[in-house]
């Protein structure tokens, strides 16, 4: 008996305890509408689902359900398209409404082939600049992505600290392509609270190399599993990460923008 | 009291239950060598780590142990590198030997400016066709993707059946970097028994409108999530994910390549 209890300790000694990592996704929202307090609608729903909140907790909420609270809507009815945004549609066989949306979302058009894709006045490069139409009521209705989803974080954040009490940090996300894979895969676009790119250059290696070209995208992986959650159907929103290490840490996701000088596809 | 239990009920049935996903880091792994049976030296680290498969997990595998468990490596010392490469290596400052495997892995060059991205043998568009030195051990050893990753995704799949009498659904992951976007993300390069896209085309949304443009990475998204317990420096290379609802089926990640006919940026 004594010979396998010290066994045992020994074994727990050598191997360094499995890290967990819990998602849930926070069903029961309502229909989000303009000037809707998110913190409050999250932080009910949550508390319906059995899962409050604590310390360190990362929610991921859909850019969609932001864009609504904050207005960032656009009913077609009332667009009238500039020639630019008329020739672009015909070609693409889409409503040039629609494209003169685009248009005014974004800085440059980065491709018009068979898709729109341009760069945002963010600085995000993405299909439509985000502008969509699924998941809003109104059948000309599109939604826009926020004006300064960093800011929306942080605000949101701030809600939450207020109303809950706890540290949780917020990340924004939304569905983007990218070349070369298909599918689209849930992306940072609003951060506060969270690390965004993790920099592990000049660290070692399990054989003590020096790692030269390591930084991990954080916030796009935490997004990216949250959207394993996020329903597009049924509507799940948002969905909370529990038990990620990370030091607290103001970094917008701007800062995941890769700047111009060192991107080779633009 | 009855009253409370009533309404207690009637909210259990307005919301639906939240998912949950868990997501545990598979510690404990010896330093993989060639001929190595993964799949008996994952299930005894996850036993050990009190973590036993269940049916329906999916496991998320670095890739450089699966190249390192086939034998997947060059040593430098023995490479001659071609004119190409020592063009190549004198203009991007790096050893010629690494660059012509980096060559000998490739289809064709994409960019070349201050790193080299190619399209890999499988298809897949990467920095230095993933020809990589870190986490090796030996200073002129370096690891290139496993040959067929669906292939060796299958062959542990099947091993770890056997082994566990278990479904357990195999992807095999890398760090890769994108454009537009700063930092690396994990990605699946090999699958089998879980889907890698998931085709929302032609499903509704939450207002009834037909989804028309979703097909979600399903796959590199499991991959992201598992990235984030995949901690480069201290080896923990094994990432299992349990809860997440799919339908078996064996779908290779090489269907995620995109094809060079839809592809704006080749």
């Amino acid at each position: 008996m004594a010979k396998k209890s010290k066994s045992r300790r020994s074994l727990a000694k050598d191997i360094p305890a499995a890290s967990e990592l819990r998602l849930f996704s926070i069903p029961g929202l309502p229909e989000i509408r303009y000037g809707d307090d998110l913190a409050k609608l999250v932080t009910g729903a949550a508390r319906r689902a059995a899962t409050p909140f604590e310390d360190g907790d990362i929610l991921v909420i859909a850019q969609k359900i932001v864009s609504k609270s904050e207005g960032a809507l656009v009913r077609l009815a009332g667009v009238k398209p500039s020639p630019k945004a008329l020739a672009l549609a015909a070609r693409l066989k889409k409503d040039p409404r629609a494209i003169e949306i685009v248009l005014r979302e974004s800085r440059r058009i980065v491709r018009s082939d068979h898709v729109l894709i341009t760069e945002t006045r963010h600085g995000f490069v993405c299909a439509n600049a985000g502008v969509d139409h699924s998941n809003v009521r109104g059948k000309d209705v599109v939604t826009l992505l926020p004006k300064n989803p960093d800011r929306s974080a942080k605000k949101i954040a701030g809600a939450l600290r207020k109303r809950t009490g706890k540290r949780i940090a917020v990340i924004i996300s939304d569905t983007f392509g990218r070349p070369w894979r298909l599918g689209l895969t849930e992306v940072a676009i609003g951060a506060a609270g969270v690390p965004v790119l993790a920099d592990l250059r000049g660290t070692l290696d399990r054989h003590g190399k020096l790692l030269t070209a390591t930084i991990l995208a954080v916030a796009d992986e935490l997004a990216a599993a949250a959207g394993l959650l996020m329903d597009k159907s049924k509507g799940s929103p948002v969905v909370l990460i529990r038990g990620y290490r990370y030091k607290p840490c103001h970094e917008p996701a701007a800062s995941i923008i890769r700047p111009p000088a060192e991107d080779l596809f633009r």
